[in-house]
């Protein structure tokens, strides 16, 4: 019931969206992306910091899903983003699992980031539901790309297994299905969640800086981090696109 | 560190734990038994109305350790409880997908009983962390001992399947883990909780009796609930008695 009349808005919505052009790529693909990867390796902090990091990051997006489902406006928005919430847990599971794997106590690890990254949560949430929607989408998205580039640096028994289990993204079509419905209910929705994103890049850029490891060499490391930036900004422009929402 | 001085904390309690003597049984085990499990059998509902109460229940437990999740008073209390929401999502995922299996749509089916579960939750919740997570420990144990019993009166392709998934009790030890902790640090906790879960096994109950599907036989009805109720509540006594509550 509830579905049916999602659909036909989705239908609807789907109708009389917007066209847009591709978003252009910023640089060609090949040896200058190849060399960029290594580039962003190079700024990966040790193995617990980048697992305790990404780990209480996921548990943050849980929390987040979590009061998603707590204050979803119909049944079936709840049983989607469940699915969703699973698949975050299982994400922050798995980190924690790694963490233990090599010694570590990740309660005590994580500790270290929980002020920061709780501090960005609460700044960021949003005043109501589809603002904490969008934030699960865009933020969990961008520092999901983030972490797996920076995964690209830690010691090969590490590495592929954190971009691996960060990787799972079977539930993030979910939280796409109930952000374009809410989109397709409320006309003026569209423009308020366009520049709630924009704030959200923002402060998630600050984020992803803040998790990368400096060399001392302040102008070297900026020339590194610069176009991995560029590139993740990129994808979260397309992933508002995805939503009919200007970035 | 959080996990010493809890640990300590709960050493501590064990040593000043006032002894009790094990709850006798009511009733002897044997025949007697086999013929109220059958007897209760004979009242459950039909298969989607099971499945759809047992599922949102679930869901709402979920609910209810999400939100002890976000209030925690440390990462490491965050940790164990996410390991317990995970396993009860997963215990709602297995129910929803019984509905799917059967062709029904576990929202609509779920949205008959959302009201009065939803407001059993809101008035029982409790006024801070500890009563909420006597709620998630008491309530899902009550009602899951509840849905497992009714569950011998399913066609035999549901309820053994209904039944295991139900019985899936791991992620139960971390909430009374964490219990026991605050109640070792607080020395008013104990009867305060005592208190309380007296108030949740009384509105429990009335959850427990309004999902049984009533044959019209009024007084045969009760003859037939009530040796089972009395066996619930033995239970609660011994889920109390493990925390050093009276019930």
């Amino acid at each position: 019931m509830c579905r049916v009349s999602y659909a036909g808005h989705v239908i609807t919505w789907v109708g009389r969206r917007p066209q847009r052009a591709d978003i252009p790529r910023l640089k060609p693909r090949g040896e200058s992306r190849a060399a960029r990867r290594v580039d962003i390796a190079d700024l990966v902090p040790e193995p617990v910091t980048y697992l305790a990091q990404a780990a209480y990051f996921q548990l943050g997006v849980f929390e987040s899903l979590a009061l998603a489902i707590a204050t979803a406006p119909s049944i079936h928005a709840k049983e989607n983003l469940s699915t969703a919430a699973g698949r975050v847990l299982a994400k922050h599971h798995g980190l924690v699992a790694e963490m233990k794997r090599r010694g570590n106590d990740p309660a005590e690890a994580m500790a270290s980031f929980a002020r920061q990254l709780d501090g960005f949560r609460q700044a960021t949430l949003g005043s109501d539901w589809a603002e904490l929607l969008l934030w699960c989408f865009l933020t969990a998205g961008f520092l999901d790309d983030f972490f797996i580039r920076l995964s690209a640096g830690l010691p090969s028994d590490i590495g592929p297994r954190a971009a691996q289990i960060l990787g799972e993204d079977e539930g993030t079509h979910m939280i796409v299905t109930e952000l374009r419905a809410a989109i397709a209910m409320d006309q003026g929705l569209a423009s308020r969640l366009a520049l709630w994103g924009r704030r959200l890049v923002g402060d998630t850029l600050l984020v992803a800086r803040s998790a990368i490891h400096a060399t001392g060499d302040l102008a070297s490391d900026e020339s590194r981090i610069e176009p991995v930036f560029t590139e993740l900004i990129a994808a979260h422009t397309r992933r508002m696109d995805s939503l009919g929402l200007t970035a």
